[in-house]
């Protein structure tokens, strides 16, 4: 019988942990903590009787994550990580910069993002589908808004380090990377070059700088 | 032609003060940012050429609104007062407690909050529709949610002053609060003491605390 | 076999009875009914082979529910009862009342409510975000709409059995009633006591009569 | 003064009468009465203070309409008629049926609906998009659901009359009803005698019984 | 073990086979193919290593469908045989006319259509909820929209074969084809003498011709 | 009174020109083609007794946009353009491309398009949230979908011009272009160098390459 329960357990794993479905419209009930046994799952709800106030309380974006090496670092705390959010439409996240640490271009295509200086002075700004730039430096309690679907981006430019926390309407906004988006996942070398105009050497090095 | 001009903004004023339509579901357009002069519009963007940074920019959350009085202030930010969140589908509020301050039992009847702990010891929590709390300490990092339209509260348990900022998935979330919603708007007293197992001069009591 | 078959409904059903996922929007399909084997399920609609006119009829709301007690009952049909209303957005209500008979204020988080008076004088009302009631006597063949997530009350005001028929624009609206939620519920005195300027006597009383 | 505003009401009205846009999604506000002295536009809201419970109630379906000279008669009630439904994504309809009246085949376009009879005995169904019928005779107290967009139709077959309320999960649910839609509208003769197999003068007479 | 596995896909197969709920809203990740072995899920997604650009073309409508016998054929282009359209809120069809061929009235209960002459000349037309007919004869590049869910038809006036594309904004708009949902699906004939016109012989000539 | 009208109509204009509030959720009638004279507006509906066939037929793509120049052309056809498509919830373009003409990497931020290859041989594909490429070469009748809001791109690799249609569930989808909204909008240096590991002369090339 174990046996058998193993293997049905992979099986029910294999199908759920990648299941989807739904939408962040209105929630069919008061909320649907994901079965922690088969996390993360988006299909079926624990027994209410099971939930508990853990399940809807997050503590991973106390400190900030590593930007020693790159400058930047983000936790993205989507239902995938919380799985209290689902069905809840909502998300966030927790960046940190260096001095002078870049968040680069990038877009969320299924969420807004509201995002709230926590401390530093941080340019940032989106570009509208005129190709208008929005920017400024935020300061300490400045909130700013990234309208669905736009590139944004975002630079420490004080001299210490700075911290954001940005919120967004989804449970999953997905999450875009300009550079390695399109330098970095493989995008035939034509397109590229013609679509930014480069020679075969300078794509190459743009490539060989973004593929994993 | 001034009186007509300013007798026709002042008809117009009345007519989409007051507007409304539309709902959260997904924009139309990039963004939609109300005309200023005719604030707070909800029907007519303004021309985007006028449309500026400022416009996606909130700095009105940087210090605490006053607490001292009740213990307990709060900001909230929707498009009413931050018209840049027109048809974004979020907006979000600043919550102070002085130590032992209350945020009454309310609730949002369009949104889920998400609840970022900025400083201080707060206990939080909400009850579902089967009567069950899910209450805990949140502390300084802690993100707790609340799902949409469900009665929360929250009270300042530390030994210092605490702040909250909380987001939302819609612009405009609605408010209730429990005590002067049902003590203080003039419900019929019948209601009320059956309702509760009040008698007349218990009620009168708490609505005469609740009434404005 | 057999064993295996059982031992599999119950790890399907404990699965599947608690699941939710979805949403009041537009549905894919004509219809889902759930397998009645598995019922109540949202998740797995019946072969449409084995779906039949009974699956869209239900007769359990022909008589009154028992309102002797308390002076009032009410027989919430929503798709965790009736199966065919799964996907389709919509659900409804019956409700008793005896001479003087009251509808605690309660909401529904997820649903506008249509009331139809089939017969009695019935006090009726809701308190918008403002706290502003509106109510009046209601008479048989009056219809009143509650807004979304606004608090409603009700109260036979008439001399003899009043009835109505609610219908929502969610196939699971949810209710909360306030007494019950906020004093029957289990929130920490301190809230309760500041929130509504209750003494612990007072606030003992109330919590006593609400606690299941 | 007077000349112009009279004029500028002109304008104003024949821009808003005939607006729309919006959705029945989730609504920005608590309610959006719109104004009385222009409805019914579904743009501009009355300002709340002048929103009194008299905008939510609905007295138009207490006594039926008149089913004399065809047998049936209805009286739907959209926020067309009843302005205060605006924004809040629910409508209703009260039919009633002389004996061996008919409702003809019809469907909604964009709203479930829900069925539920007041008196009589009424032979009830629907077809869903695999021509399956799906029908049975309803007696006082049961309620049947129309999944949205499929067609639907009802006959007295009891020996008395029958009333039915409906309620739909849209402010406007829209109605076609297929033999006017078909045979009345003028759809071009071949399109109709290919379509239904008919010659020309059998659809002669169907459009002549159905032309308007 | 081969048997049991046998046996549990069977199992799923027939849950899921028929599974649903969702909706046309926002998907809540880049795309949710469903798992091939198990075609066609609306639940569970391929794990996303296992998707290939196969999975969002579709190369079945290169050629028109048979309309030899009936002057027109069409191909619907659903999520049930195009799975990648999955959560995406999209669809489309090819249809082909001989000359003289009809498309019947129908119409798409959950989705507008937007329609491109690929060549031929075609009368297009539909019918509003007023019983207005909007039709004209689209040549070769011409494009026409048919609002969500009302009756539209088409026939090919050209001397040469006529061929469409049409595209839905659902993954599933369904279609109910007027003459054989009215007259082929077992309306009681009661309903269909009366609301038709009919007597039993004319009527019965019409059910003899659209029954299957 | 000339004088005032003229004035009025300004007003009005620069108002509503610029409105937009709404989605592309369900309509809430059949169809709102936006007032001719005041067009585009996407508030104000035509009376319906001035709507005809016309405003459902667009006849604007029947020939190719000029890609002379940059190997590539495309007409978007968005409510703007065709008024008919406000509050439907589709639009459409089309595309036409010399030979090894490119459509540079792109998204839309508020749809889902599918493609349909009219002639040619085209290498398309899309890039997801993982930065896997899903890319392949399309020939005439072959289908291809994009999901919401992923970057994609596409290049005539045949050996005669190619021809596209794409068809989008948004009436408004929104178009971003990568290499000018990146290089050609004016975000800061700074941020591009970082981010995309480019000096300050590389920069310098692109942004001059890109901006208008």
């Amino acid at each position: 019988m174990k046996k058998i329960s193993a293997w049905f357990r992979i099986i029910l794993l294999s199908i759920i942990i990648h299941s989807a479905s739904a939408s962040d419209s209105d929630p069919l009930q008061d909320y649907c903590v994901p079965r922690p046994d088969l996390s993360p799952i988006f299909l079926a709800c624990k027994n209410s009787s099971l939930v508990t106030v853990e399940d809807f309380v997050f503590s991973g974006i106390k400190s900030a994550g590593d930007s020693k090496k790159t400058g930047f670092s983000s936790i993205p705390v989507t239902a995938a990580v919380f799985p209290g959010l689902n069905t809840l439409g909502v998300s966030f996240v927790r960046a940190d910069f260096e001095v002078g640490g870049v968040n680069v271009p990038h877009y969320h295509p299924r969420a807004t993002e509201v995002a709230f200086v926590v401390e530093g002075k941080i340019y940032s700004g989106f570009v509208d589908s005129k190709n208008r730039v929005f920017a400024k430096v935020l300061e300490k309690g400045d909130v700013m808004v990234f309208p669905r679907g736009l590139l944004h981006f975002q630079m420490n430019v004080g001299n210490s380090r700075a911290s954001i926390i940005g919120s967004f309407n989804s449970q999953n906004p997905g999450l875009v990377k300009i550079p390695s988006a399109v330098f970095g996942s493989g995008i035939m070398e034509g397109v590229l070059e013609k679509g930014f105009g480069l020679n075969a050497k300078e794509l190459s090095k743009l490539r060989k700088k973004f593929s994993s």
